[in-house]
């Protein structure tokens, strides 16, 4: 009998192979000439759990990337507990995920954002998704993103449309008026028949390596100039008012103890302002 | 008699000139080589107000400074108004302003804050403050910032010493468990006796320009390196981090139908996180 207890340790124990095959992956296209650092790390009170998250910066591809996993278990203030679903009465949860955030080198790769989680409070669900950042206008990369993740979705009846809409919607600013990027998926509350979302998470993560590759490789030669860096690194701040004005994992890690070093490791290496 | 219009008035028209008075003192300490750019703003609903904004960047002492003035009314929504003295019965305010954040390019000079307003909703007070932010760390000129605002702060009767630790207790940052900068003085519902009010208002914004142009001028021919502009551009991510995760200027902009270009005014030209 598949009990919760199971499922934990199944969920758990994907987002690490996940996280390891990533790195190997992303290692790879450095030519293995950068490496990540790895770091673990626990919650204040260690039987709450804690992470581990690899770290590469300075590569010729990635200018800054971090591949974290974590798995975390407590009591979440009572403010917070409103927010979030099934932890309205005692507040206690149990979250396992991977969290990737690539800042590229080259300002013609869009940054890439993946993410795959598992929670339990009184209900239990999966969610995530997949979305690019371009800073350089590129409609043959946003369809071919799009396709792939399509084919993902479609493979396991899942609902593409509903799924890209609501990642348009989530990666808003609307101070700016502006999406964060090109879209790409995002997903919550997956919540029935456990061994089909969870087959859906373990694919999506496998498509996240494919697609990450794909649109590094078709670019990686491709020449750029200070004004295209000057772009990006504008749409960088753009990046960095999204995550610590809106982004719910944001402040999930900052309400669950997490690890600061983790939790901000999204912001890219340098940003502006104009 | 003095009644409300009146002291609105009055308040709306100190703030105006002040920020003048400051755009040209710091006109001068660039040499009139680089000139502010000065742009008008309202709000949506135009009988609510706006503001001016003198925005001046890529000058040889400031990388990059904003001074705004704003002058806006309203109703707060209903989330918000509780959160704001005396406007949980029907959300109506008042607020004019001005504020100030420069951004210096020598990495030795710290980059520098400065706020006062006048609020009114069924209540009406004053707040404000002035802190500095260091990325080299230089304990004569803390205390020569710590000095210079005690004295204005003693010439009114004002608590120097309380303005101190809330500033302290204002510009932390608990994620990092690190201050924001070298401190200053913060103060809030300053509420009794108008005239003495205002005027300690006007006497630390007068203070104000005399503390930049005191720090600024004492530093403006020192050499650096490029490790402390990199020093520079870390610390820079930390106020990054303060202004879009805490601070309530920023908030309360963001509440109150304000222009965005002047709320994120306050962001450095540009910022790096390892």
């Amino acid at each position: 009998m598949i009990n919760s207890d199971f499922r934990k340790k199944m969920a758990d124990s994907w987002f690490s192979y996940l996280q390891n095959q990533i790195c190997k992956e992303f290692e790879f296209l450095e030519k293995g000439r950068k490496k990540f650092i790895k770091r673990d790390w626990n919650k204040k009170n260690k039987k709450e759990g804690g992470g581990t998250s690899f770290f590469l910066s300075g590569g010729s591809v990635f200018e800054k990337v971090g591949v974290n996993k974590s798995t975390v278990s407590g009591k979440f203030t009572k403010e917070f507990r409103q927010k979030i679903l099934g932890a309205s009465k005692n507040g206690k949860y149990w979250a396992s995920g991977i969290s990737v955030v690539a800042h590229m080198r080259n300002p013609k790769i869009p940054a890439i954002h993946f993410n795959t989680r598992f929670i339990t409070t009184t209900k239990e669900w999966f969610g995530g998704g997949m979305d690019a950042t371009q800073s350089h206008k590129d409609m043959k990369e946003k369809k071919l993103l799009h396709n792939m993740l399509k084919r993902v979705c479609t493979q396991n009846k899942k609902n593409y449309k509903k799924y890209k809409k609501w990642c348009d919607k989530y990666f808003y600013l609307p101070h700016r008026k502006e999406t964060r990027g090109i879209g790409g998926i995002f997903f919550d509350y997956e919540i029935n028949n456990w061994s089909k979302n969870f087959k859906f998470v373990r694919e999506l993560g496998l498509a996240f390596i494919d697609i990450s590759k794909e649109i590094i490789q078709r670019k990686s030669n491709l020449k750029w100039k200070q004004k295209d860096k000057e772009k990006q690194l504008i749409k960088r701040g753009r990046y960095v008012e999204f995550n610590l004005l809106y982004d719910r994992g944001t402040k999930f890690g900052l309400n669950s103890g997490g690890n600061i070093k983790s939790i901000l490791m999204s912001l890219p290496p340098e940003a502006k302002w104009k």
